[in-house]
């Protein structure tokens, strides 16, 4: 493999080492269908408990309950697939929802459930004060995105929480956590909300394992049926080895989350710094603003297409992705447009994503941006 | 952990060591998101597909389709929700299906479509002349398990299908292949099927990946909606270490099958045999026939419950299932009673499965087995 720098870590990461020795030494001795009857099974079980014993705690969320599903996209198709509404109600999901929160939303619309986008303001968060005019007494369910998967901006959830629980309790509350948690504190407690979406492969844990946190009091049926395992929410025999490596890469993050938020962060700020002093300085733009999470920044490059520049830099060794690559296809970029930045922006717009167990040469990947952009806006590509 | 005989591999599987190994190798070069545009994700959606088509090649299966999905009930749950089914049609299952199909079909009732059980004869396969006489111009969709996950009974997938198709070759039918595939040989082209589920955990490869094979020709909607991924036919980021090691063990099997199956049919016949001849084979009734797969052994000592039996032999290291373990909670046994067997028989049941890849002393097992037995038939627990 070809050395490269990898600056699209909001979009999958690398699982620990330590966990595959970790899955190789339960496999031996813990390996059982959990929903066995004899005793080594349900050592098997303790597994799985522990680990979703210790994720809610990290989350706060003891007073809850944690599905283990197979990704953030089935937890957030259950939200809106099994919870109890009907038709005429309406559901308010913002304009900065990932893909998968708002396709599964769309499909209410067959239910004769009426979807509505809250807007966001131009930092890309939820514009308040439209948000409190859109409720009423049809919405049965709202759901903000915690942080932004396409520019870092961190929705108050607490304060909107609040907002609509003022306005009426029973309105349910969604919030996708995914690029949060691990990255940023996470208080379920605190922010109020009665489900909370989070994923293992964002945070240095496998794929095919990931959860849905809800308030024991939500009523909700299973998207899965069969077995009845995870009491009758999920069939499917469960994941003790995914699961067991989420709570070691969630325990891992939560006690270095601050120390890799300083640590992003100045890789931020120095990255930013390096780009406005550079001779591609005058061309940039940040899509981001100042109090987004550091994980994550959206800016463009005014006359480069952002789709030519991260193929140039591919070339070069520079990892970064023209917008969610949550998304297999992908046109324009919805939530820069809701934000309301104009198009040649978005043209020009590209996801740069740290992560704090990555290593970075930040001269070197700014010079080679700075070589690429400067060929390319020569020729307006 | 104590020494213990694992007779229960129809419920769950150890991952081989080499695929950890795999997995680790791949996670440092492959781990980014396949939806990612740069060449190094590119790479990586290549060890999907490679797993795809070799998995496909064993299946016989490279003139349809493989969706990776994240178990075979969710594979299972896909067939009965996202077919295009309207109301007044029928839907026709066997009595021996697994709970996935057996649940996942119910929910078809809610929006006006009739699901019929099509009965099973005492050897556990579907009853072809009551079979035939339910086909009518409704049925719309049918169901029959490959080898039951209770008694190992194989269905005659491909005369069935034929039956059906030649009624009417509109009629889709699915089959649930999962205790087939990297047992007995499984060729999608001559058995006819429209759509078949297998799961990996049953090979000896990691939980969260499973697939359901379905012919070009089938429409089929998502499940989980979002980032458009596999076709836009299942959205999440793509699971390309659990896919490299289904891969892996599914051509493993695919090697080792026929000598793993002389092997399994060796011990099946010797455990049989011994306990035959021994005290108290004057108790034991087998639910299973000659013929049925060797790797799934139900049986009775009439006048012990299987209960009882089972818990008392997790104690001397002697791992079984008094049923599927599929099933976190189970009542009864579905499949023995549409077999027609008497309720005593089905009070006393065990599940025995057998793998090729554990070690077994069968004079200890039997011995283990035996003074259990002649124990509790004493006191007619």
């Amino acid at each position: 493999m070809e050395k490269f720098y990898y600056l699209d870590s909001a979009a999958t990461t690398r699982v620990f080492d330590e966990e595959f020795d970790l899955m190789k030494l339960l496999n031996e001795n813990y390996f059982f269908n959990p929903s066995a009857q004899y005793k080594q099974a349900i050592s098997s079980k303790k597994i799985l408990d522990e680990a979703r014993e210790n994720i809610c705690s990290i989350l706060g969320g003891k007073d809850g309950n944690l599905l283990f599903t197979s990704s953030a996209t089935e937890s957030n198709n259950m939200v809106f697939n099994c919870l109890h509404l009907r038709a005429g109600q309406e559901v308010l999901i913002s304009a900065g929802e990932h893909p998968s929160v708002f396709a599964s939303s769309k499909l209410l619309e067959k239910k004769g459930i009426v979807v509505k986008l809250i807007p966001i303001d131009k930092t890309g968060k939820v514009d308040e004060g439209k948000f409190v005019s859109m409720l009423n007494e049809k919405v049965a369910l709202v759901s903000f995105i915690h942080v932004s998967n396409e520019t870092g901006a961190i929705n108050d959830i607490k304060k909107l929480t609040s907002i609509v629980k003022s306005f009426n309790k029973n309105i349910i509350v969604h919030s996708d956590g995914v690029q949060a948690f691990g990255k940023i504190k996470v208080n379920l407690r605190d922010l109020g909300v009665d489900l909370y979406t989070i994923s293992a492969h964002k945070i240095y844990a496998p794929r095919g394992i990931a959860a849905l946190w809800f308030r024991k009091n939500v009523v909700i049926d299973p998207l899965l049926v069969g077995g009845g395992q995870e009491n009758g929410l999920r069939s499917s025999t469960e994941n003790m080895l995914g699961a067991a490596s989420f709570s070691f890469a969630a325990t891992k993050l939560d006690a270095e989350r601050e120390k890799n938020f300083e640590l992003v962060t100045n890789l931020k700020n120095e990255f930013l710094r390096k780009l406005f002093e550079s001779d591609a300085g005058k061309f940039l733009k940040l899509n981001s603003v100042d109090g987004n999470s550091p994980y994550i920044i959206s800016l463009s490059f005014l006359g480069v297409k952002g789709e030519v520049l991260a193929h140039a830099l591919e070339l070069d060794g520079v990892l970064i992705s023209t917008g969610s690559a949550c998304s297999a296809k992908k046109a324009g970029n919805r939530v820069l447009e809701a934000m309301g930045i104009d198009s040649t922006q978005i043209i020009g717009s590209v996801r740069i994503s740290f992560s704090a167990y990555e290593n970075y040469d930040l001269n070197e990947i700014v010079e080679i941006i700075v070589k690429n952009v400067l060929r390319f806006e020569k020729n307006n590509l």
